[in-house]
């Protein structure tokens, strides 16, 4: 805990952001996108809303169809099309995350066992297709071209990303502009087409609709970054994974690649050993961790997260005052402060 | 290549039919569709064109796109559609392909070490992804929502007999009937919107989209059951797979069920030991193979399949005689007298 409050220094901790302006604007709504999700992951077939389930159940913060309907909002939609597209949104991100663990090979997914633990990487990439598949299917429903058009390239571009961090996965001398990449690829895509989403349902000029494509892009990115430096400080209840996951998985983020090229040629061995070859033995993390503080990588890397969530802030100044933009901001602060 | 022969008996061997018509019909096209489809696997992540050449360079028959080029010209479409759309149904098989490999662990497809022994599990679901999405951007591409809607849904019912066959994998008492819902789904949904998408390019009335959607359907059943008879009787080098690759993975197809249920308790212990605990020595594939024999089940399959072909030709009935019907009609004759 002591880390996440150091690297928070100097704020206000008496009144840490949550997402609870944005979960309270979206609540009704929310709440009928969550029951389409259940009606849209039923089939005939057992397994599929069995194993469905079991993912979309562990919850998790909904914090990207929730960005769906926040934008829509923004945007002073008062039709009834959020709702599907927020599903949609749900369903490309638990399909990545079904895939995303068997390729991971975790064993964990917000404190519960995952799903290619419970029934087998088999099984979970081939719910994984159904969801994406379904997904689709709710947008032929909404019936926007448009709408098709940003769901299936970013689709095509977040599997980009998570190829692009296979092929550098565990190599060591990856750039800070290649990691930028893969996340600008496999996490803020989806969050940028999400934000977009909400112009386009509400027919807004093209001014509003790359306003809000870039914040979603900018705020996917701090995100991202944040998730980061959690998973080397985070407490562990918090982050419902435990802390050391990317460095036992041998991950290359954006702390490790600072402090890689900030260390001397005995901490590059390190480094090497450890996420490399994956030889690790006890006291590594710790001795991670110490080296990550030593070369300032995991402040550095919140640095970094700070000022794409200034750029996300700053995507939101051409919409005026009010509800949905006060919501939105706060998610911005919230995706830097959380601790989970 | 005995067993072949037995099982056309009666047919005349100096005729076999082939693909020959509907190549020759479709040549120009699907050099284009080719060429669209190496296109459309670009990206700047190499291991993406490089680990989806190898598949699609593997060749295969590429008779679901040739389906929806016959249909086409059976229609009488003068159009360019029918190009992207072969193109799209390319890509969902062979983003199937993929996944299938993973979810069976195989080690050959046509001849060829498969992507998932070359590259590994991991870019094998991820690759696939990226191929799914790319069909779902080239359905844009052409804009249609009816398009969208064939082929969403084909992806959802075809990724829910993937998961049925997973649900009833090794189980010898599946049933005939839960047998023909799992390759309905698996393979003749792609073979049905394949056909159907011919008609609706072409705009003609629903009658015709029907019947070429129950011709594809029909063919689709008989192509697996004639696949599910070779996997016990082909010469190896003209299937491209080993013979016994289903007996080796316990895979329970048609003639398992019928020799099964046919059998004495001493070969239901058999085939038990052999499929559900895959506890398999030397001489079990021959044995396998004389006990489907003795029970007549390869034979009773290719019964089936025939019955399935009739089907499949009878939907054509509406159809004016011509070059495209009897390239299609051609097509459904190889399907059942094929030995790859």
């Amino acid at each position: 805990m002591a880390l996440v409050v150091d690297l928070h220094a100097g704020r206000d901790k008496g009144r840490r952001p949550s997402l609870g302006l944005l979960t309270a604007l979206v609540a009704d709504d929310l709440a009928r996108v969550n029951a389409l999700v259940l009606k849209n992951m039923e089939s005939q077939v057992a397994l599929i809303p069995e194993l469905a389930g079991h993912i979309i159940a562990a919850g998790g913060k909904r914090l990207r169809p929730m960005l769906v309907l926040g934008a829509a909002g923004l945007c002073g939609y008062d039709g009834g099309r959020h709702i599907g597209l927020a599903a949609c949104v749900e369903f490309i991100h638990t399909a990545t995350l079904l895939h995303d663990d068997v390729v991971d090979e975790s064993d964990l997914r917000r404190g519960l066992a995952t799903a290619n633990t419970v029934w087998g990487n088999k099984a979970s990439v081939l719910v994984g297709d159904f969801l994406f598949s379904r997904s689709f299917q709710l947008m032929v429903t909404d019936g926007s071209i448009d709408v098709l058009a940003i769901l299936s390239d970013a689709s095509a571009v977040i599997v980009e990303g998570e190829v692009m961090q296979l092929t550098t996965a565990n190599d060591t001398e990856t750039s800070e502009t290649a990691y930028l990449e893969v996340i600008k690829s496999k996490t803020a895509k989806l969050f940028s087409a999400a934000c977009r989403l909400g112009a386009v349902v509400a027919s807004r000029p093209a001014i509003e609709e790359e306003a809000l494509t870039s914040f979603g892009l900018n705020l996917g990115i701090a995100f991202q970054l944040v998730d980061d430096v959690l998973d080397y400080s985070a407490p562990e209840a918090a982050l419902g994974k435990a802390v050391g996951d990317d460095f036992r998985g041998g991950k290359i983020t954006l702390p490790i690649i600072l402090a890689f090229r900030r260390g001397n040629d005995r901490e590059r061995v390190f480094w090497r050993h450890a996420l490399e070859e994956l030889e690790q033995e006890d006291g590594d993390l710790e001795r991670a961790v110490a080296l990550l503080h030593k070369h300032g990588a995991l402040a550095d890397t919140m640095e970094r997260a700070r000022h794409y969530a200034k750029l996300a802030r700053d995507g939101l100044d051409i919409f005026p005052a009010g509800d949905a933009k006060a919501a939105l901001l706060e998610a911005v602060d919230f995706s830097i402060e959380r601790s989970h």
